[in-house]
């Protein structure tokens, strides 16, 4: 399989939904597999919150492959042998995307808090702009989980004639307080950590150091994406060796497992970056600018196929449900479809558990359901 | 209802399940109601993490009344007419039993990170010696939600003969990683706050201007003691007004709700009490010194009585359910009952929703079940 990286530069503003403009702006995007002729192969993937335009393949030297490696490739559930797919890195990430440590052009300084706020509107239109200036104007299917998932809905209300097919998982229609509660430990250990310098902090130190309040926020991301079973499993109660279990910084397995992902996290991942997708997470609710969820639906015209995770905490599986409700309600229920991946993993199964939603997704994107 | 706060001081010395010794050591606790005769009416209330022994009754000039009030009083589920309930406040805690600022005896110096690691067996064990000092070797009823469950539960398992009813509402036999992952939380952010200074912070300027790390942690606990469903209600997806909603820190009301009761909590509650409790609830297993849990249930004569609340996604109601389930396995099913509360509010439901059980709570103190 052919991964290609590449890098568009937009001159022309872009109106963002805040009422402000990004000039210019760069989408940094990955592709696998080959376009053909008459441009009817392309599947989109969207990725996630800390997700980048690098969903699949190796990069030379790396000790992973891209983040959907497992369901994207040669012979796989998307199968690249005969399907374009391509991949961008989302507004305000981090990974050579405009985003908030971008240049302020014309200026050479990064933009930091002088960033506009994005949202997945914003993110989902930048694309659209992107896939245009391809010469791809229709698309076989979009693909994505999480804040991935929000995209691939946002294409299908905000773009009707766009995709043939929908594919969202581990999503919701609206952000849930839960979530929001989350995304604020990350907000506020971030502002209030000293190091953070309030935005004005040296990105090369950070990479060296890490951010602690990043960490943190990193730390409270990973509960949300676990569940009770999946902890029970990867950690239970066990102790770290030698650590005494009457030491007070005694550790159990688990918190040795946060930790080293949490600061571990901080050092590949823009502070300034985490806040603004957080943000973008937050406001996220498809019948923003409609009276209800049905009229936003409405306007849709691909097929929408919906796929919640039985034990997802972060986003539970009855609000995909809630999206194949409303399609029926608002008379579009041939155009949706409500499928439940058995799963004790929580969240992030859509990310580690490919193998219980491959044969579906497969059977999606072949036309064979 | 008449409220009496005293001290008791012992000098002898108290030995604690991680081998060390506590010595000298005072337990403050709170009565209600009178003692008959025969001593025959005590119960015994245990408090959670961030509680205190003032569980019921309002002080002076208060403008909330004890934590569990709606529950215990005269004529209330818990009749003070009838009943004379004690609840001291727990070792390693910050109201006037023996904690982390306490004074190291010679010295006048505060414990700090040189107090003893304190288990729920501790604070068990030290309340059992309170009692045998007032005299009461028997008790009608221990009862606690949270923490104050798990020792309800120790009580059952270390004290066989003690207590004839326990009731422990939205606790666990053992603590599962999914808990201790957001005590970490904590434990990072206020170890990591500068303003700790290691634990060498001045507790007169904490009163004053709150420990960011403290309020971070205590968001993180917030989350986990509410549910999706109770979040909905109480914030919706509702904006602070007059904050921009495309504003980077314009606001949702969960997150100002977060804000302002996190930084509350910590002009009031002591950072290393936090660390320290948090501790005892992480190392809490029942089945610690025997080879199961079965083994440990054993030992009960008490009527065990094991609440569990539907959406509870601290302690799931599961894990009560399981104690019941043991406790038919090992032949003793005729000592156990276990009754599931109907309620999306979460963990906090045993605080909060007090309607919803206690007349269940009454009858069997009434003895009635």
């Amino acid at each position: 399989m052919e991964i290609t990286t590449k890098t568009a530069k937009f001159t022309n503003p872009l109106y963002l939904e805040s009422g402000r403009i990004l000039e210019p702006y760069e989408i940094v995007y990955e592709t696998y597999g080959q376009l053909n002729e008459d441009r009817s192969n392309v599947v989109v993937v969207c990725h996630a919150l800390s997700g980048s335009h690098h969903a699949a393949g190796w990069y030379e030297g790396d000790r992973k492959p891209g983040w959907w490696d497992a369901l994207i490739g040669d012979g796989k559930a998307i199968d690249t042998k005969k399907f374009f797919v391509i991949c961008t890195n989302t507004l305000g990430s981090c990974f050579g995307t405009t985003g908030p440590m971008s240049k302020m052009y014309p200026s050479d300084e990064p933009y930091r808090f002088k960033f506009p706020v994005i949202t997945i509107k914003d993110m989902v239109k930048a694309q659209r702009i992107l896939f245009a200036k391809l010469g791809i104007d229709r698309v076989h299917a979009v693909v994505g989980g999480s804040m991935g998932g929000m995209q691939a809905l946002r294409f299908a209300v905000d773009f009707p004639g766009f995709a043939k097919n929908i594919i969202a998982l581990a999503a919701t229609h609206a952000t849930r307080p839960w979530v929001i509660a989350f995304n604020e430990i990350a907000k506020e250990a971030i502002i209030k950590d000293p190091d953070f310098k309030n935005g004005q902090y040296d990105p090369k130190e950070l990479e060296q150091k890490g951010l602690t309040g990043l960490a943190i926020g990193r730390m409270a991301g990973h509960i949300s994406f676990l569940s009770h079973y999946s902890m029970d499993r990867k950690f239970g109660r066990d102790y770290v060796p030698n650590e005494g279990i009457y030491e007070l910084f005694g550790r159990f397995q688990v918190e040795r497992y946060l930790e080293y992902n949490g600061y571990n996290f901080s050092k590949w991942f823009d502070p300034l970056s985490y806040l603004y997708i957080t943000k973008a997470i937050n406001l996220f609710d498809l019948s923003t600018g409609y009276d209800s969820l049905e009229e936003a639906l409405e306007r849709i015209r691909s097929k929408l196929y919906l796929i919640g995770f039985e034990k997802d905490l972060l986003f539970l599986p009855e609000e995909m449900r809630q999206i194949d409700e409303a399609m029926q309600k608002c008379g579009k229920g041939e155009l949706s479809e409500y499928y439940e991946v058995k799963s004790d993993y929580g969240h992030d199964a859509f990310l580690v558990e490919i193998d219980k939603f491959s044969d579906y997704i497969h059977a999606i994107v072949e036309g064979k359901r």
